[in-house]
């Protein structure tokens, strides 16, 4: 942690293992043909409030001696990668091939007071499939199975991804008759946080329903099902709408699709909705199932214009993103993430002398050549001292290059502390 | 470029070739047993200004709605990568293992008035060898080759490695009997730009040099070589001090441990100087020999004291830094760089119908599985469209799986327009 509140900072050992998981990210998402773009880590301020959202957490630029030029004060730091990917396709538009698939791992700030979990600084890693008017439905299928693609590679076993569809909350609750169908969602949301006390009750008291229709409410967002069953339990509760069919099939074609996923990773959950008004479809919330108190890890869902305030044009699309940041953190709290050397090095090829170093530096060429991460220590004397460097870095294996002329090269397994005759142009770990 | 003055974001196509170099970058980094290490993009400004640095490049930070929290108004930006590894090495002192050896490629900022090809906002990649008391000079010999290798790597054959040792300059200069040597320094540091005539005026009517020491002080300015020759050329001049010939044997040492790189490579360059007077023996200002006005495109050098603002301990260090946004943008401009698919795909899975998607999902899985990056177009019917897509987005495969049950996987390649018939579980490109 770095010593400033909010912002951190990790150890060497640390730093590998976040690469490590980031490399995997990427890889995943580049096997699914997403291209990484990165746009700046500043924004208009005007673009950052496009959307309406809070303006409260917006850290603003000014530059230190400013009085010679004001011209800065428009621009912040952007809080997410959404406001700048829609900025981005509007702003090249005529540049991208559609549909246009990107991922985006980026830092964002937030200028929010600090609590636990909570950072100012932060990693998301964004994916995103935009189109002209149409994206189909395949890609809101496609999305859970590479961030399932994704928690597999990482080994984090108990991660579940609820599902749920817009259309199916606003077409029951407009089957009810409910007019502010957005405030009753709102609530529902809530439902794994205040349970369902919490939702009848601010359903009955905040919102005036009475309180047959909010059991109703409640019924629909308690069902939950790991297969297209739960099409029947919401047709069970007697409600037709012609939005609620199109939410019921859509979904189901997810679930479906994802038929191939273990049993347990994907849950049509529909008390799913994302608070946001901005999803109209597909949403998405990622939980660890034995840590939910964690919340949620990723998020996302489809929505049907993504760049309205930067240009006339209907661009839906649908994607998904996962707060890597506190994520690792906290696995990395509670042991639950590998931290190994604090080296990337493989090799470390130690010297006796001065005289012996051309040897040794042509030992490490031959081994850097072959792909090896290779470290000299080049401070030749003491061997000991050389090992206990190696050993304190976790490199995992020392070379010896012969000591005099006509000798062998020799390599010592760290671990085992096995040593053997080897050479540098054919050694293999 | 973003509509944000100074502030540079990438088409897909051109952000695949950055990332190529960034990896580039990072492989050789780590092949040499270097760390990855990353700060928060946010240090206090005490900090920044520790070094005594300018403080006019500076952008705070003031949250939008700062009334009822002041406590951000004492961060700003980091402006390079070298307070903040200060920080850093001082703040987790007793968690390093020293030499401390790392790599950090992050972006920094700078509220500069842009101008051609100066940025706001821009990535450095910056290696640094940290030690207790003592680094040995061999790490000031081996950064110029890690960062030749780099070069190579990006297939830029026309990078030069300027390279001197402060304590040429400082010893020669207390020979003549000058005692502002560091104002002289940085005069001929200048000889680059403003030529001799214009050091040997400088040195006259800024300085109040004699016209004759004038010329003594140029005459050590103009020597180079590319081997150690230049020793010989010092000796010459008719001066000898301590630390002259200290200067003169470590650089000697430094040259000479690179004779294996190509010819050319390496200048010893008695005129480099880096203005900071912050380094002490070695220092490096790498140049493209092709296109001078491109100026310095990475420099560093050795200092006897790191951290001194932060903690007291002696650390010192050997490092260098690579602007690489500016050098990037710059030979993007000149088209030297290739800039080829808009995708990270090598292989479009196409289908004609939905009746035949479940086929193409298992196609791409396998080729995933297989280590391919594998697209959908998730949009069935027209497969001209789906052709058109890959040819738009530089997808050099496309792949047929069979249109009817029982028929056989075909695949084309896009460039050669070769069609035939494949398996997705032993194709090879």
């Amino acid at each position: 942690m770095s010593k400033i509140s909010g912002f951190v900072e990790w150890l060497p050992e640390q730093r590998i293992a976040e690469l490590r998981w980031m490399d995997e990210i990427r890889r995943v998402f580049e096997s699914y043909g997403f291209c990484s773009i990165e746009t700046p880590a500043v924004e208009e301020i005007e673009a950052l409030l496009a959307k309406g959202e809070t303006d409260k957490e917006i850290y603003v630029l000014k530059r230190l001696q400013e009085d010679d030029d004001s011209s800065d004060a428009r621009l912040g730091l952007h809080y997410d990668l959404t406001v700048p990917l829609a900025r981005y396709v509007a702003e090249h538009y005529n540049d991208l091939v559609f549909p246009f698939k990107r991922y985006q791992m980026q830092r964002v700030w937030r200028g929010e007071r600090p609590q636990e979990g909570r950072f100012r600084e932060f990693y998301q890693c964004d994916i995103d499939v935009i189109n002209n008017n149409v994206v189909p439905l395949h890609f809101d299928a496609e999305m859970p199975a590479i961030i399932y693609e994704i928690f597999r590679r990482l080994e984090i076993s108990d991660f579940r991804l609820h599902i749920n569809n817009r259309k199916i909350l606003a077409g029951y609750l407009h089957g009810l008759g409910i007019e502010d169908a957005n405030a009753v969602i709102r609530v529902l949301d809530k439902l794994d946080k205040i349970g369902r006390d919490g939702v009848l009750s601010q359903l009955q008291s905040n919102l005036g329903l009475q309180q047959e229709l909010a059991s109703r409410c409640l019924l629909l967002a308690s069902i939950r099902s790991f297969d297209h069953s739960f099409v029947e339990q919401v047709r069970a509760l007697g409600i037709k709408t012609d939005k609620l069919d199109e939410g019921l099939e859509e979904l189901a074609f997810v679930i479906d699709s994802l038929s191939d996923l273990p049993q347990g990773v994907v849950l049509a959950d529909l008390s799913i909705a994302r608070g946001l008004d901005y999803y109209t479809g597909t949403v998405y919330e990622g939980k660890l199932v034995e840590f939910p108190s964690y919340g949620t890890i990723c998020a996302g869902g489809r929505y049907d214009d993504l760049a309205g305030a930067f240009i006339s044009r209907k661009l839906p699309g649908v994607g998904i993103s996962l707060g890597l940041t506190r994520l690792f953190a906290a696995l990395l709290a509670e042991g639950r993430v590998k931290v190994g050397p604090k080296s990337p090095a493989q090799v470390l090829v130690v010297f006796p002398n001065a005289e012996r170093r051309d040897e040794a530096i042509q030992t490490a060429k031959t081994l850097r050549e072959r792909g090896f991460n290779v470290e000299m220590y080049h401070n030749p004397g003491k061997i000991a001292q050389q090992m206990r460097y190696a050993s304190r870095k976790g490199i995992p294996y020392v070379w010896f290059p012969p000591f005099e002329e006509g000798g062998v090269h020799e390599v010592k397994n760290m671990s085992t502390e096995e040593q053997a005759v080897a050479s540098p142009d054919t050694w293999e770990p």
